[in-house]
């Protein structure tokens, strides 16, 4: 992470708690920790107040965060998180009242409570908000990890044989992955056959057939940045129902992705994939029909049914309509879109649809 | 998850729920929802209440939800997870007060306050101090995640070769444990010479060298329980350094477990371990020396300088002393250790410390 791009971030920061008259904000969501400080570790806090951040970690990652947070003051701790702020604050006299996210849990904003002076607050979304609208930077690591996806999509496919299991390919993907680079934004979903009724299925012993279907919802992180994929692949010859039901699938993603563009209401985009399967009669998903990401899998925005507001630019949002049968099939299609002013712009085109499985 | 064990542990709830007047409880954390109702997906909350334990998923899990959930009310929630509680228990309509796990985020908290009419009170460690005492089948569990993490580095350690990177030596036993039917626990750790020197490295291009060292942390999940093994190994001829740090650590690690017996205080645990390597004039661990483990990776008990309590019988607790040098070398040895009313018993058998990688 270069210091001119955590500059950018910080400074958009400031100028929201300027806004909210925020002294103080403790940070305890990780990916935020992550967004403002660079530091890519776990179990740490970032302080900012008006005129610095703070990233507060124990011996496990100090040589860590040495390396990635530049310009950050860096506070190894001993005791608890809740305690090395209560520390910090003793010596940063001027803070008169701290405001803590949202996203912390009231166990940690019970113990803050008790160990810091100070009055306390808490306030949501400040920094979700920044981060959903994605800089240049940030749309190149996403773009890096589908990618990486798609490679190694390509190369688990030519080893993919009737009477693999589930977890086997879904071990191959992610040892690809690995090899790539990179490693897995989420835990790999492999269904085979009617297992692709599960929207979240875990992968299984369950063997590929040599006349089956597969469906594989996975992503890369890279840099610290998610992609998200799903494809669905037919093995041998498929049923007329089932190609029928993935160009379904394919016809709802294509509608979606027409009509998203800054400025577009999120339950439009939403509507639009479902209309597509209501018309032909079939099963409509209960599921969103996507969600942002970036330094999280699933972050701000959510489209579904019951969104509220309109998509901004430089928002990155997957697109991922499905039709579920359960006991029969499941074919789900998800690419990762970005959010221009004049429409948009698939980051997943490395990694192309096709309905086929050759090998 | 039979019906017989999920029994046992609501009986245990509900004991301590008696005790402490607690009507419903609300469960947030995903591993207590796996526990009171063998769930195991995500974005699923339980609530208990003196008949009965619901689960609230969505339509993604139902179908996993009837597999799993035996004895369950299940609730297929469309609104929210603090929307869905309020529905439910509007339905039941002789809970007077709600009680919340003190792990639910300010956020999940402040709209549970705007849509259930009953008054909320919070409450932390109602679950987690039962579950951190294991029955017979999680134990088992345990050991077999132990068994398969042993069985995945052995296959992978074969075909470990100067030039290899870290990345690739993560993926490969990442691919072992997928391929014996288990998941990782957490992200291995694979780090190689000075690189170990981070407890939580993170692998990297870095390639292993002809004469170098490893450092291994990782672990497999087994029906959703952890184990947690940490190995290190010289390749080629190591340094008589290395050999002693390897060699105190080890002295220490035994130390630490010479101790373990229910109703010893931790404090005296995590001494034994430090004595060992302040003796030797070594730099002693910032770290804990160890931690619980089951559904979580990292559950109580915390064994650390700073801990209070004692170890009961039926814990499963790791023990992990290590040594580092910045910028020349880091070892760690981490062994699941079972509390006993005699003493302990070593789950992680299965996989032996040799410090020579032979091969």
């Amino acid at each position: 992470m270069n210091r001119e791009m955590i500059g950018k971030r910080i400074k958009a920061i400031h100028h929201q708690l300027n806004k909210k008259k925020i002294d103080c904000l403790v940070v305890t969501k990780p990916a935020n920790v992550t967004y403002t400080t660079g530091f890519s570790g776990d179990d740490s806090w970032a302080v900012i107040t008006k005129g610095r951040v703070y990233l507060l970690t124990d011996s496990r990652y100090i040589e860590q965060a040495q390396k990635e947070c530049i310009g950050c003051g860096i506070i190894q701790r001993k005791d608890s998180l809740a305690e090395a702020v209560a520390k910090l604050l003793k010596k940063l006299k001027s803070v008169q009242a701290v405001t803590v996210e949202k996203s912390a849990s009231l166990a940690d904003f019970g113990e803050l409570k008790r160990s810091v002076k100070a009055r306390l607050k808490t306030v949501g979304n400040i920094i979700e908000s920044i981060r959903s609208s994605k800089d240049s930077g940030e749309i190149a690591a996403i773009k890096a990890a589908a990618s990486i996806a798609a490679q190694a999509l390509k190369r688990t496919l030519r080893h993919t044989r009737p009477g693999m299991t589930e977890n086997e390919l879904a071990g191959m993907l992610d040892f690809q992955i690995r090899k790539l680079g990179a490693r897995n934004s989420f835990e790999t979903i492999v269904a085979f056959g009617p297992n692709a009724s599960r929207p979240h299925h875990q992968p299984s012993k369950r063997r590929l057939k040599k006349k089956d279907t597969i469906l594989i919802d996975f992503g890369a992180r890279y840099k610290g940045y998610c992609s998200d994929i799903t494809r669905c692949f037919a093995v041998g010859r498929s049923t007329t129902f089932y190609k029928k039901v993935y160009d379904v699938v394919e016809q709802a993603q294509a509608a979606a992705i027409d009509t998203v563009k800054a400025g577009v209401e999120m339950v439009q985009v939403d509507a639009a994939a479902r209309e597509v399967i209501s018309k032909y009669d079939l099963p409509v998903y209960g599921h969103g029909t996507g969600h942002g990401l970036g330094l999280e899998i699933h972050e701000s925005p959510f489209l579904k049914a019951e969104s509220k507001g309109k998509l901004k630019a430089g928002e990155v949002i997957t697109i991922e309509p499905g039709i579920y049968i359960p006991g029969k099939l499941g074919v789900r299609i998800e690419d990762d879109v970005l959010v221009t002013d004049t429409g948009s712009k698939i980051l997943t085109r490395s990694c192309p649809h096709t309905l086929k499985l050759s090998n």
